[in-house]
Order: structure tokens, then C-alpha cells, then sequence
């Protein structure tokens, strides 16, 4: 239902190309102070355009806010934005709704809606309903700064390339300040270059590459979360799976975790400066479903970008027959730089739930 | 909050060392015929005592329905059941309190509760409440086969030891009837003295192994779930983290996919026997949140046991220095077999609430 | 939340002198064509300024649509409009954050947020936030209706002043129909003379009215609802209590049945052209939570409007001191005509959202 | 679906002649001591038997807790419990499935369960079910009397005798601590021999009673609950129309409130010892949805009791026919006593769903 959360609850809406797409975000404490300056670089870092791994569209992704916000303080009423969509170039999706392009949600969403939806830049499936996500984020994100929680993302690798890994056990804050205002953030910068190679690669072929995103959430209290179906895990998960393009999730040392051994995945606990810590964290940070006070780290796997120049196979819904397809207009041939920041909103709506959840 | 689902209820409770565990499943159609022969043997497939790769612990696992249920059909009423807890050796969990296990919920649940949570055989944490939701899912996958739908599942991996994958557009019944009777379900059986061997080699060392979980729902109609945090892979992924032990979910070509490029993980269409199918099935049979009408296939990573006899640093929280602990008692060196049937049925429990939920 | 629904969701939003009011609707099927005339219709009628019996603003209520509809038929994305503020005289509502007004939320409001919520207009609180319940209940009424399901409510009575009841077993379409077009809707229009004095005496006095709203819900099919928290009473009850001023529901011979024995207050079965009917309809249609097939009936019990002229006694929560203010601005003396739209409406909602829950 | 909360959970299950009924009740703090002779003695006060008034039956009403509390602390897991169904005379009710009882669930049952509810005894419909409410309520009360919040009910009226009512304003403690404990508790005793002889006289004639109970939350502090959907009038109202047989709900003033003008329902503001106090309280204790910090009352109507041994007019489902039947077996005349502990539960439940709720 395009909405999230037991506890707050994040109603997203809109379609590509129709009026206006937005949000409405439930459940913020009022008299908070929203720093929008640090809401709009979020959306920037977003925003398509910025350089070639991005679509070269201009979006103008100004949120009005209509609700809940008086003198840039919230008022306890729920915070509604809109962003108009201004450049859109709905001609390119002419034919679409006839032969889905792979990959996409086009024939999906025709079944689900009976050729109803819009299917002009994807309608209510397209990335760009990611940026909702990020405003909310990106006001959360402030309240739990005011709690000591921070979050940040890297790209973990575009292609073949890796970025270092986050060290799990211990996460400077400058750190975490420096990559949450790139647009293309980095652990190691001297990864940039191959990755950026790969990206212009796949472009001049018509084609895309994926990636994945390194998350980290620092200062969870212990003790946040639940067992069972209750588990942070989960929470994140079906905010982070809400991400287009997103088809993958694990936390500390997830798949690769589960070829070593206990003695070496296990994490020991000790005491450091009168709080326990673990030495190592395997476990991302949530034993038992429930926060232990390391990082909270997750990674994501981003699919490819499905829509390429390349000539692909389809069906003709309309004749039942075979057919293909080239799909013109703007599109990024790497989403991964432009998705960090939608992961590290939805890492904070998450987290923003659970606590909102404690007694 | 043990709970899961939004057009369904299963709600979990009990704890490993109190009177009984148990469940109530809320949503359940009136008027069907539970074979309850078949919830045994799906509940028999998780219990533990089979053979050396489990504990050798003889639980009587036999659920005793209290509700929801007359003459062996469903009255519509919610159905509740619980387990007795007989074969309890309680006197093993002493001083774990104060010296929590790594990789428990030990010490987390100690701060979230206080220190009142029932440490004994990890209370309301213990992989024993797995058991009310293998039931819940054996009774919802038969209401699912009516409709066409089947579920399966085989270990991927033991530690670096794999067995084959599913081919991702071609999984016959056959296999799928017979993998969801085994105890040690394989596609390729030349794969199993290999996990055997790892699997009895830590064992004799005083360690654990862990794997992967490979999962397939065939039959899925097109067109289930939605859009944004109304997709499947959310719904599913909640369901499956709250298995304990699962610290990763993938669907389709998941984190490997990441690395390819679009040409290669786009799924081409294509009209097979007056149907649109998929030529491969790279997403795992979902697109924008919703079903393709290809198998939708996850991939679990477990964790490797976190019960190991061998010594591990921790701490002792009473007296607030480092400590040691060697964890007696009988405890898997692996889970991964005894986990399929729990995949299974989350899988099971998510698809039949998100089928309930269409109109 | 200002959100409503299990099956759907309607998230509402805005304060009375920000930006815009809206909503978002989830949930709402594909390919409906919305008569968007009757919508304004409905909104028609709830808007002030017709009569003496409202305010004399003139408010433009007219929604933008902004998502989920193209070309006039839902698209399956959530359906999100805003309607914006631009009659707004804040200046009426200086000093009132000091002086709470009795009977209105300003002073729990003030505690619940701390003094930061927008006061002016009642901000979130504001009667004019029921425009986007009409507005979604207009929508949902229409799909109803082409499943033979209809809504209706009249003037049940305005201070002393009753109108007839609808006669619970016999309500034949043409009086519905009558019903919801009306802007001082009753089953006996020699009532209205009498009604229309009742409040013009009141605001000649600088004072208000209150009275009670009876609505009814036809064409319910048998058997939706559910036992104990799932009942059709207690859905209905939580959309209407979601109407400010309502301080009170029953359903059938409610409040006055607890005055009759069982063997007049229960319903006789028996047949009519084949169908099971009751001969009287004391349950309001409704037995065991579930629906009976008769006619859905309830009433509201709506305040005397909080808003008057006369002096009140109140405290200034600046000084710590009692104080006494007078409310200016332009009030109604009398809400009960407008809010019977919104009642219908949310009749509308609750019941479209039961009907979604069933299989 | 029998499951209450947002916050919390309380999910009932049980058939009145299966196995046991029971309940689950989830976000129970941890390290709660629960005075288990208090809840007993409130399901005591439920328990039919008692006199005349009530049924000659015997139930053994004895919770079986098995799960989340330990040396008698909850520990933080799910508190469940059972109560066995001892004493249960099934053949009574040999026919009802054909001849659906008057005002009972069991034509709609029929219809929505296909026939495969259990009719015995009501089955999930049974006013058995109040049982686990008024544990889970007893449990939850005692949390909420260490906050200083406290509840209690009174028989309001019986037929057509009424008590006193409540002074909306002063409500001491001690008139709260001595209906809490009684089997019929009314504030001015002297109605209680024109009670029971209503009773007495119905059950003579082979009939039935209904009446109301109002109850009252003491010591709720001021800015609980919120506008629109999120107010308290609906989270109660949703409560108590789950224990079946309740047709209405008021709050303050209610009914009889929309027959006065707003100079006399407002309820004006005064300070006293520092607090902001109303000086009437018509509004119940909720202004805009949220709590004042007066008492928050509320009245509920009690239908008579729909089993009554005259003969009732029907229709027989199998043979298609009108028909006649007489209710055998042992009811209740009047149900209101018996009903105030669970009305007083219901509060309590809906009461501690909003506070945990509040950041």
C-alpha cells in the first residue's frame, strides 16, 4: 500500500508523470526544528542530473510543504509535501503499455491493474517516487542525530569494483559526516575511478551495471527491536525491499557468514571503558532481533538499471505475439550513486519506527 | 511483537522452558479439511533428535489444537494450538544470566527486559518457538496447494559445500513433493556426505556450521502484492527474518546480480503456451513488488550455530570484568536442515496473507 | 494518526489556515471511473455558507486531484488530493494559544504538542479537515454502489426537534437517494421549520445547537464482520468517532433497547421471496459483529457546536490565571446539516474497508 | 479477526465448547509483579453462578498462564493463558444449526462460516470469550494503577432502574476501590432490590433484560489520544463494541448532550491548586480526541440477553420454512453485572493501547 510503519507511518503517493507525487509522514514529535537545507542536500544527492552515471533530466525536486511544519518547527500534525513534476517527457512511453519492457514493472502492474495504471515513466513504480522517501528520511534522520544516532551509506561496489567495508567495529563520525554529503560516497576514494569506467562502459554499450550500498546506523541504543517477527532485521528489510531495484539485504556478516564457523562468526563480547561492546560484529549489531549498541550495518544488492538502449525481447500484449524493443529516453546507467541516499532515508524510517515503538 | 501479518494474524507465544509454546492463526478460511498427518510431518522435519547433524534431544513436539477446529475442518474461528514443554533440562541454563552467550539474544534481551526475560533455553528467543510456525505454514500450504500453489525448499549450502539450484524456470512437482517430505532435502543427493562430513567435523571440534536456504513458491498467480513497502520480497523478508539465525535474504539473482549488466539480468519475455513467461528468471519471479507468474525464489543465509562447546570470551555482567563461558547442554552444530521446513512455512504464512489481501 | 483502515487506508492531512488540506486513499481497485460531480456534490453539501444555519465563509473546496486517477479512471495508485486554504482570516484567532476555548481541542492540543501546534483555524483539529473524509467517502460510496450497496443519513433531530426514523426494515431507494442530494436532508420535511428556528434562536442568542444523525447502510451482503474486535459496530464506531463533535453511536434500538425486554428486542427470523429477513430490525442489522442482510442503521450524537458569541470562563495559560473570553470569527450555530455528509461518508469507508478484509 | 491494538496486542482465541479458550496479550512491560488474586477476582466477578441474576452454571474459570511470566513477574515475552472447558452440556444446543436463535450470531455465523462454525455454546461468539478479555484488562489495570491511573463501572441501569450517575467532576477513590471489587456494584445501593426484581420478574416470565454501565479512568493525564481516527472516543469504542452484546457507546454528555445549547455543554476552565481543571465535564474527559486530564467517562448499552425460554419465531435453514424455537439450557436473564468487569477491562486494554503508544 505504499505505506510504512507500525508506529509513525509513511504514506508515499503519486505517479511519474501525473500531477504531483509526495508524502505524508505521521507520528514526528512536534517542536522540532527541521533544518530544511540538510532535507533538500539529501534530495539533491538524489536528484538525477548531477553527472554522466545519472540520467541528464533536470528535475526540479522542490518539496512544498502543505502540513505540519509552522515557522520551521513541526506542529504535531503530519507532515505533507508535494513536489510537482514539471519535466516530464511523456511521449517516450508511448507503446509501452502494449510491450512491457523487461525487467520493469510494465507487465506486472498491467495484469495487477487490468492496463489501468499509468504507465508513463512508470507511474507509481517509478524511482522517482524514491524522493518522498528521502525528505522523510531526511527529517527523521535530524530527530535521531538529536539522540545520537547517525547513518550513512557507501557504495559497496558498481560492477565488479569494491569500496572498502565499513570497519564494524569501529566508525568514526567524521566519517559518517563526510560520506553523508557526497554524491558518489566513498570510503576509499581510489575506488572512484574504476567505478566510474565501469558505469561509462556499460553507457556507451547501452547497457547498465548494478551495484550494491554498505549502510551503517551509529548510537542504537541496546535493546531496541523485538524476537521473532518483532526482529530489526525484518523492519529494515521491508523498508529497504520498498526501494525499487533493491532484491537483496544482509546484515553484518550475512551470506558470507554463513560459510564460517561459530568460533570465528560468533561475536565476543568485552568490556570497554564500562560498556560491553563486542570485538568483532558479525552480527550486524542486532542479536536476537534486538540492537547490542555495535553499528547496526546492512548491505543491499541494486539490480542493474533495467531500462537500456539495447534491443531486448518482449511479448505484444495487444497482438500475443513475440516481439522487441529498444527503450528510448533518459535513463541512468548506474542507480547505485543516486540510491545511497534513498537507502540510508529508508534506514532511518526504519530505526525512527522501532524507537517510536519503546515504551 | 511476534506477530505477523496484515490481512492474516499469526501470533506467536510461549517460551522454551515454561509451561508450553503455542500459536493463534487468525484469518483462516472456514470449512477446510486440515490433514493434520501432513502438519506432523512438517513439524517431525524440524524437530530435533533426527540424526547427528541435530541435538539429540527427544522432543515430543505434538501440538494439541485448542481452537478453529471441529471434526478436523476449520469452524472460521481463530486456530490456536500449543506444545507442551516436557524435556526441559533447565538446570544447564544456570549463570547464563550473568555471562551471556556471543551470538545469543543473551544480553540484549538482559537490557531489554530488565533481566526478567526467561533465560532458560533462551525463553521467548529459543529456536524452539520455530515450531508454532512450522505448524501455522503446514496448515496455510495446504490451503495454498488448493489454489495451485506450492512451496519447497533445499539446503543451498552447508558451510562451502553447495548442492545445485533450482532451475529458476523449469521446477517440476515432482522435485518439489519430495524435497518438502526430506529431512535432508537436496536436489543433487551427491552433495550430502560432503555436508555431512563439515557438519560432524565441527561437531567433534566443539563448533558449528552454518548455510543457506534455498526456497521456490510455484503457482503463484500474476499480480500479487504492490508497489513501494507492498512488495513481495518485504513481505517475505519479514516473515523470513523472524526465523532466528537468518541474517540474509536474496531473491533471483540477489547479490550476484548486482554484478551483472542489465542485458544479462533483465528477464526477456516471451509467449509460451499462450502464456507471457520469462526466458530466465533473474528477478525471482517479481517485478516492482509484484508476481510475474514465474517461481518466486529466495535464497536465506543462516548463521552458523551460535551454541558451541568450545570456550568463548564474554562477560559477566554481575561483576562487570571479562569472562569466559563454555556452553554445556545439547545443541546443533547445524540448523540449516531442521530450518527448511521454518523457510517453508514463512514463506507459506507471507504469501497466503498477501494473497489475502486482493480483492 | 488521522489515518483509517485495516484493508484500505485513508491517511488524511493538513491544517485549517496552512498550505492545503488533503488525503491519500490506498486500496481502491483499478479502473473506476469516478463520477467526479457527484464527488463535488457530496463536498457541496458539506461546505459552509448556504444557509443560515452555517457559517458564512465562502470556501472554494475544490480538491486536486493529484495522483491515482487518469483521464477519470483510478490507476490502483493511491489516490491523493489536496484542496488549499485560501479563505483564511488568521488574524480571528490571536490570543486563543493564551486562552483555550472551551470545548474545543485547544487546550489538550496545546499540552499533547507542547504549545507548537498551529492553532489558528483549530489547525489539524479543525472541522474542516472532514472535507477530505467526504471527499474519500465519495469516491468509495460510488464503488459501492455498483455492488447494490447504499448510503443515506438524515437530520435525526437539531436540539428537541426529531425528525421521523427511517423505518428499519423498509427503506425503499428512492428515499436514499433523496436523502444524499440534500443539503438539509430529512424523511419528513415539516420538521425543517421548526429545526431552522431551533438554531436561528441559538445564534440570535450568540449561542449553538447540537442534535443526532441517522444513517443507514442498504444492500449489505450477509455475512461481513467478524466476532469480538472484528464486529461491523466497532468499525463504524472508529470512523465516525473520527468526525470532531461526535459524542456518541448506537446501533438499531440501541440505548433505548436496554430499556426493552428479549422478547421484544430480539429480531424474528422468517422468510421473504426466499430470503432469510427479520421482521423488526432492533440490532441495526448487525448480529454477532457480522452483517444480517437488513439494513445497516445507526445514529450519531452530535455536540452543540463549541464555537459561540457569549462570554465563556476559561484560563489564561500565560498568567496562570482564570480568564473569560468570547469567540469571534464566523462560526455555524449549528453543524448537525453539514455533518451529515461526512457521516455518510465515513460510513462509506468503514464499510468499503470491511468488504476489502473478505476473502 | 478477535485481535485488539495498535501498540500492544491482544489477540483471544477459544470456542465455548472446543478444548479452551485463551488469549495472547503482546507489549506487556517486563519485571511487572502481577497480583494474580486480583485478576482472579475480577474474572470472579464475571463467572456466572453467582445468584439469580446470573446462569446456574459453574464454570471453572481458571487461567492457566503459560507463557511470559515467571516466579509471578512477567518477563517480557507474550503473556498467554488458557482456561479449559470443563463444564460444558453440548446437546442443548442439537438443532440451532437449522434454527438460528433470535438476535444471536448464529444465522450470520452460518452464512459467513459456509456452516462450519462451532455452534455449540456460541462458539467463538460465546460471551464465554469475555473471559481472557477480563484477565488480559485485570492484568493491564494493576500496570496502569501504578501510573495513577484507575477504572471502575457501575451497573447505570437495569430495565428501567437506574443508579446514580458518576459526578463527572469528583469521583474519589475510594467509591472507585469499592465498585471495583463488587458482583453487583452500583453507587447508590438502594437501587438494587428494584433491579434484581426487574430481573427476577423477566426471568419468571421466561424473558430477558438489558441495561447500561457507565464507566469511568481516573488519574489519565492530560494530551493522550489525537485527532481524527487517533482519538480516544474511537479506541474505546472499538474495545467495548467487542464484547458482544453492547449496542451504543456515549461519552460525557453524549446523547442527551446534543439536546443542549453550547453555553450549557462547554465545559469552561478554572484553575484549581495550579491545575487546569473543567468545571462540568460533558465532554467526558476528551476534548478533541485527546484526554483533558478529568475523568474520562463513558456509557455503554447492554441489549437484553438474547437466549430467553419463551418461544421465538425463526426460520429453518435445511428445510427453507418459518418455524418456531424455544432456548433450552441455562441463561442468563440479565447480563449487565456480570458485564461491568468487562467493561472496565475493555477500558483498560484500549486505555493502555494509547499510552503505549505516546513517545
Amino acid at each position: 500500500m505504499s505505506v510504512y510503519g507500525d508506529n509513525i507511518k509513511l504514506t508515499v503517493f503519486g505517479e511519474s508523470h501525473g500531477e504531483a507525487i509526495g508524502a505524508a509522514l505521521y507520528g514526528v514529535p512536534a517542536g522540532f526544528t527541521i533544518d530544511m537545507d540538510k532535507v533538500l542536500l539529501q534530495m539533491a544527492r538524489r536528484a538525477p542530473g548531477k553527472d554522466k552515471t545519472a540520467t541528464p533530466r533536470l528535475e526540479k525536486d522542490f518539496p512544498k510543504v502543505i502540513s505540519g511544519v509552522l515557522n520551521g518547527k513541526t506542529t504535531g500534525a503530519p507532515i505533507a509535501f508535494v513536489i510537482e513534476n514539471t519535466n516530464t517527457k511523456s511521449k517516450d512511453y508511448k507503446g509501452l503499455l502494449d510491450n512491457p519492457r523487461p525487467a520493469h514493472s510494465d507487465y506486472t502492474a498491467f495484469v495487477k491493474y487490468g492496463g489501468n495504471n499509468d504507465i508513463r515513466g512508470g507511474g507509481h513504480f517509478s524511482g522517482r517516487l524514491t524522493a518522498p522517501i528521502v525528505f522523510a528520511g531526511a527529517v527523521l534522520r535530524q530527530i535521531l542525530e538529536t539522540k545520537g544516532i547517525k547513518i550513512a551509506a557507501h557504495i559497496g561496489s558498481i560492477a565488479d569494483v569494491n569500496d572498502e567495508s565499513f570497519n564494524p567495529v569501529d566508525i568514526n563520525d567524521e566519517l559518517i559526516e563526510k560520506l553523508s554529503g557526497l554524491s558518489f560516497p566513498l570510503i576509499n576514494k581510489s575506488a572512484e575511478d574504476k567505478m566510474r569506467s565501469a558505469v561509462e562502459s556499460a553507457r556507451l554499450d547501452g547497457d547498465s551495471v548494478g551495484g550494491t550500498i554498505e549502510c551503517v546506523i551509529k548510537g542504537m541504543p541496546v535493546g531496541i527491536g523485538g524476537p521473532l517477527f518483532d526482529g530489526i532485521e525484518g523492519a529494515i528489510a521491508k523498508a529497504v525491499f520498498g526501494i525499487p531495484a533493491v532484491k537483496g539485504i544482509e546484515f553484518g556478516s550475512g551470506f558470507s557468514g554463513s560459510l564460517s564457523r561459530g568460533s570465528e562468526n560468533n561475536d565476543a563480547f568485552e568490556y570497554k571503558d564500562g560498556n560491553v561492546v563486542t570485538k568483532t560484529n558479525n552480527c550486524g549489531g542486532i542479536l536476537g532481533g534486538i540492537s547490542d549498541g555495535m553499528p547496526i550495518i546492512f548491505k543491499a544488492a541494486i539490480k542493474p538499471t533495467p531500462s537500456i538502449s539495447k534491443q531486448q525481447e518482449t511479448v505484444n500484449l495487444k497482438t500475443g505475439e513475440n516481439s522487441t524493443l529498444k527503450v528510448h529516453g533518459r535513463h541512468d546507467p548506474c542507480i547505485v550513486p543516486r540510491a545511497v541516499p534513498v537507502v540510508e532515508a529508508a534506514a532511518a524510517i526504519a530505526v525512527f519506527d522501532l524507537l517510536q515503538g519503546e515504551f
